[in-house]
């Protein structure tokens, strides 16, 4: 129950077991085929969605890299660890950054968006840079308000990391007008890390073409060529795109819609069974990401509630990262997830909280809202 | 039998298809630790050896941009398609490339390394840059000499390319005084595709704190702090790790010397197989790589007779690169290769080459010859 590596599928890991082919073979090109046709579907686009070996920060800094020029103006929008390190990947290739901060735990304000992009009257700003769902503080920002508010910018690009949202909640980049989305292997694909994804639009293509920042194995260019023959620049992680041929069969099958209903249930489950037991939430009301949700439970060592839950029930939940460390524990719910897991992490909260003697609440009564919420 | 993927054994591939788990958890971080130290062991090096989630190219690439600044000089080796690459790789980030070339077939000849260094005597030249064993040619170039009259230089650093080389024969970094060893896992690993390796030397760290070149995802100074505490700057393919940890207990068990003894009798066996069948071999006589054969088949089309092998045996041979395409075959017998294969490999071109009435010699022949090199 952590926000990744998220639990694979039986079927995947057996595509992942299989003997390597020859990644210049029909064979394989046949596979490149149907991925590529099948994450155009997922990310609701008609623009070529390439697949990087790597982690979704390469994807990002792709993204980043391949769009723009050194000292272009960009706003970064930063209320969390990843939006902390997408301002460090602008900064690292001398981009000129102005970052739009949250506090750790709100959402980004699309105001504060609206007003640099409607102040930037000769239109210098060339990208707007933000997370969608922030895996460190369980926070979903309002990415389509504003890509909409970039969108009347006119010129701005809207680069969005969507590696915890993609596959768990509606990420439709053609209708919100995205240019840039990155997302990663180990999260709602319901697959093992190592492959990461990005989408680029006609516009960010156009200013690809502008592009001045140094690169090579990034360089999303022989990507986007040989993705067109169905192939890769550079020898592929083969056995991962096995399992994203069975992983993505696997998503078609159950449907969009249906996805993004279970991890509505699944975060309404867990948030109504933290309230019941009396432990705050992280993320500001209504601002829940689908795919994790953080806990700051008040007066109890987090960790200590982490460890236990790992040595009674093999269950493992994620920590506060950075200074929120002890501080916060979060429930993963991202990918493949059933109703089961959900209510076996409650469960397994309150077991542990009444053996600690932390248990504020009534014994039962997580479970009951969770059960609540995922029968209803 | 291609120069990659190579075969994995069953051990690997079930390794593979374990479920993942946590990256920052304890048991994550003891395959970490056990991998870091069978890298040294590889590498015969006390230094790190760091792993990232992407192809070969990532690792040279990375090799190169921590260790250089813009319009730095550097010397590139180019007989084939890897030293091209590099060249271009070097180009993308602004350093003033000086190209030693030699013919496709041909070895570099590190006299003109050796000339273009002593004639260096203001010490522009920051590095040597150069491909240890040239996949595209089955080539192997002197390295070990090469990197002599880089270190009699005294300034510039040799970054080599040893994708092919690495686990098929010796590359003792330390003792021949290599600042940078770049490899991937698909070749004498034994394993799939997905993590290449940079190892660096402390020289070479010490350019890593003059190096002016932007990168993020393939800054190796995260790398190298996270592996000190056996842990990754970003979430790696934690299956791509378990493969590694099966495939580098399996390389401990052989033994080094026994690993590059059974390549060079691989290479021993597959040439003396095509001189025995009349078919010429690619590579210049001596500079055979012990990872892949190349061959010439003069007058034939080797595009044809990959075709049929492939066809009549189910056995994929690699094909010519480039403007080699049908003039060039490739045997590979690089990593999980056993005297059987190959002996199989020179077994089917034979009767391939009967059935197409192109044999030229006595069949048999190659058989014959391979064999007695296997049994010698």
């Amino acid at each position: 129950m952590i926000p990744g590596p998220t639990p694979v599928p039986e079927t995947v890991l057996k595509a992942m077991g299989r003997h390597p082919i020859g990644h210049r073979s029909g064979e394989f090109q046949a596979v490149v085929e149907r991925t590529n046709a099948q994450l155009r579907w997922l990310h609701q686009t008609s623009s070529d969605v390439l697949v990087i070996t790597g982690s979704g920060t390469a994807a990002m800094e792709a993204g980043i890299i391949n769009t723009l020029s050194r000292g272009d103006r960009v706003l970064c929008g930063d209320n969390g660890k990843f939006g902390e390190r997408w301002v460090k990947v602008a900064r690292a290739y001398g981009l000129d950054v102005e970052v739009i901060k949250a506090e750790w735990g709100q959402p980004l304000d699309p105001e504060a968006f609206r007003r640099a992009l409607e102040a930037d009257t000769d239109k210098a700003v060339k990208a707007v840079i933000l997370t969608h769902s922030e895996t460190s503080t369980g926070v979903i920002n309002d990415l389509e308000t504003i890509s909409s508010h970039v969108k009347a910018h006119g010129v701005a690009l809207t680069i969005a990391d969507c590696v915890t949202s993609l596959g768990a909640t509606n990420v439709p980049m053609d209708a919100w007008g995205l240019d840039v989305v990155a997302s990663g292997s180990q999260k709602g694909y319901m697959m093992p890390p190592g492959l990461s994804f990005v989408a680029m639009s006609d516009r960010a293509w156009s200013a690809y073409e502008r592009s001045d920042l140094p690169k090579f194995y990034l360089d999303l260019g022989p990507y986007r060529k040989t993705a067109a023959k169905n192939s890769n620049p550079f020898t592929p992680a083969v056995n991962l795109y096995f399992a994203l041929d069975a992983a993505l069969e696997m998503m078609q099958t159950e449907g969009l819609d249906s996805i993004f209903a279970r991890h509505a249930r699944h975060r309404a489950a867990a948030t109504a069974a933290m309230k019941a037991i009396g432990l705050p939430l992280f993320a500001a009301e209504g601002y829940g990401s689908p795919a994790i949700t953080a806990v700051a439970p008040d007066g109890i060592d987090a960790e200590q509630l982490r460890k236990t839950v790992k040595e009674r029930f093999d269950i493992l939940l994620a920590g506060g990262q950075d200074h929120l460390k002890g501080q916060v524990f979060r429930i993963g719910h991202l990918g493949f997830v059933c109703d089961r897991d959900v209510l076996t992490a409650v469960a397994a909260i309150e077991s542990v909280l009444q053996s600690l003697g932390l248990h504020k609440g009534t014994m039962g009564a997580g479970l009951s809202a969770a059960s609540s919420a995922l029968n209803s």
